[in-house]
């Protein structure tokens, strides 16, 4: 119906850290990656969380770089013993583990200027799969690394972030994934047989309906998704046209503006 | 080393929806499921969040079931054409859906008295697997449910929340899970070689070391959990006695108040 798509770029997120598993650390990663990939026409397709746990950790690493273009990790590279990601990445590859010498400059220049020592454990972080490519890290020095197709991050955001900075150059982005909302005070529950006779006729927009709750008024956010502005713009006015036949009001929303509206009852 | 350990009781969650994929909407509820189950002794293993598609619903349900105690599952089982969880779960166990009598009593009573009509999409929600028994909803009405050990319930925290309220009563928990939370300002790094050896002496107490910012200062917080008082206690008076050793001054921090700090570079 559109001229042939290139192909779709697709990528898994994998979260290791007990932590997160235990409910002590609420995680911020995910969401990040979500909106950052999205953005760039990537489709996260699958997020794993798992405790860190060699089989675990290997199994599911494995398995989603199978599946998908792109996977990238979370947590795990630190001087402690319960680091054990860079290990269980390198035995997923079959590869060796090796003191990086550029990871090693990079390490020692960082606690010399800090005045911290630089010893054994925190030399850890200098061990870097044979074959992989660094990660810059310009908040505390230790490089993540590009294995294959899996990028493996520190798991403290604000270290994520500016890894996945630095990395987005180097990512191939898909078609960029366009999207409309459409607000109405109309119930999900009312919406629900002409939005799905809706979507039967626009099977390359990817339509979604959530219920909020937002100054004491329930409504249902209808979000469009789609890479031909067209055919985006065409299913969003027949969504339009649906909420006022059902006697409410349709109301454009720009994506940005409706994050954290409480989602509720259908 | 103690008494013959109860057997663990595992879970794994899994989290149904393109809104979490494409970081419109931020996931709340793997840290407050994650929270409940650490509480009562139940070990979250893993999570899962994959995207509103059928094979990838009925593959993660299908593995995560044969290989942990408890499923939870959130997402998908509203009124519109994207709720396919309940369809797919019992897909997955080879179960015909049927529209549930008791789902219906529910449903009718509850649109009934709100006066919104109760149409064909709204009595979608009524649709149960055959042999599952329903989820109380004290917010909306629709019903989750159990089928086998999968427990499926309303992506809306709010409604979770109130579902799994309602399902711990039927939940068997397994031995608590204590923790203990030292505090100090020692680097990681400096830690982490005799951090690595209490480890060593304990196997049956787990030992984390996670990095913070707090108070423009930066830190590390060691957590040790375990099922036997007495030895995640001689396991923290070594980390005590390790961070003493190293010129710092060990801080024991209640759990509740520790959340929420930043956690940051090693």
């Amino acid at each position: 119906m559109t001229d042939p798509s290139p192909p779709t770029i697709t990528a898994a997120m994998l979260i290791i850290g007990n932590e997160i598993l235990s409910g002590r650390t609420k995680d911020k990663n995910v969401g990040y990656i979500a909106e950052e990939l999205t953005a760039m026409g990537i489709r996260l397709s699958e997020v794993r969380v798992v405790r860190d746990d060699e089989a675990a950790i290997i199994e599911a690493v494995t398995v989603l770089s199978e599946r998908y273009t792109y996977v990238f990790t979370s947590g795990g590279i630190g001087p402690t013993h319960d680091d054990i990601t860079t290990a269980c990445i390198a035995k997923a590859f079959g590869a060796a583990v090796e003191r990086n010498p550029e990871a090693m400059r990079r390490l020692t220049a960082h606690y010399a200027n800090s005045g911290v020592e630089f010893n054994a454990a925190r030399q850890k972080m200098a061990e870097i799969p044979v074959g992989a490519d660094l990660i810059d890290n310009p908040v505390s020095a230790a490089p993540g690394f590009i294995l294959k197709n899996v990028h493996v991050m520190a798991g403290v955001p604000r270290i994520l972030q500016a890894m996945f900075e630095g990395l987005k150059p180097m990512l191939t982005g898909g078609a960029e994934m366009l999207s409309r909302t459409v607000a109405c005070t109309v119930g999900e529950g009312t919406v629900a047989g002409g939005l799905g006779q809706i979507q039967v006729g626009f099977p390359d927009i990817e339509i979604g309906s959530y219920p909020y709750f937002r100054a004491g008024a329930f409504g249902t956010s209808l979000v469009l998704r789609g890479t031909d502005e067209a055919r985006l713009e065409a299913a969003t006015e027949e969504v339009r046209k649906l909420v006022r036949s059902l006697g409410g009001e349709p109301i454009d929303i720009d994506d940005g503006s409706e994050k954290g509206v409480e989602e509720a009852a259908s």
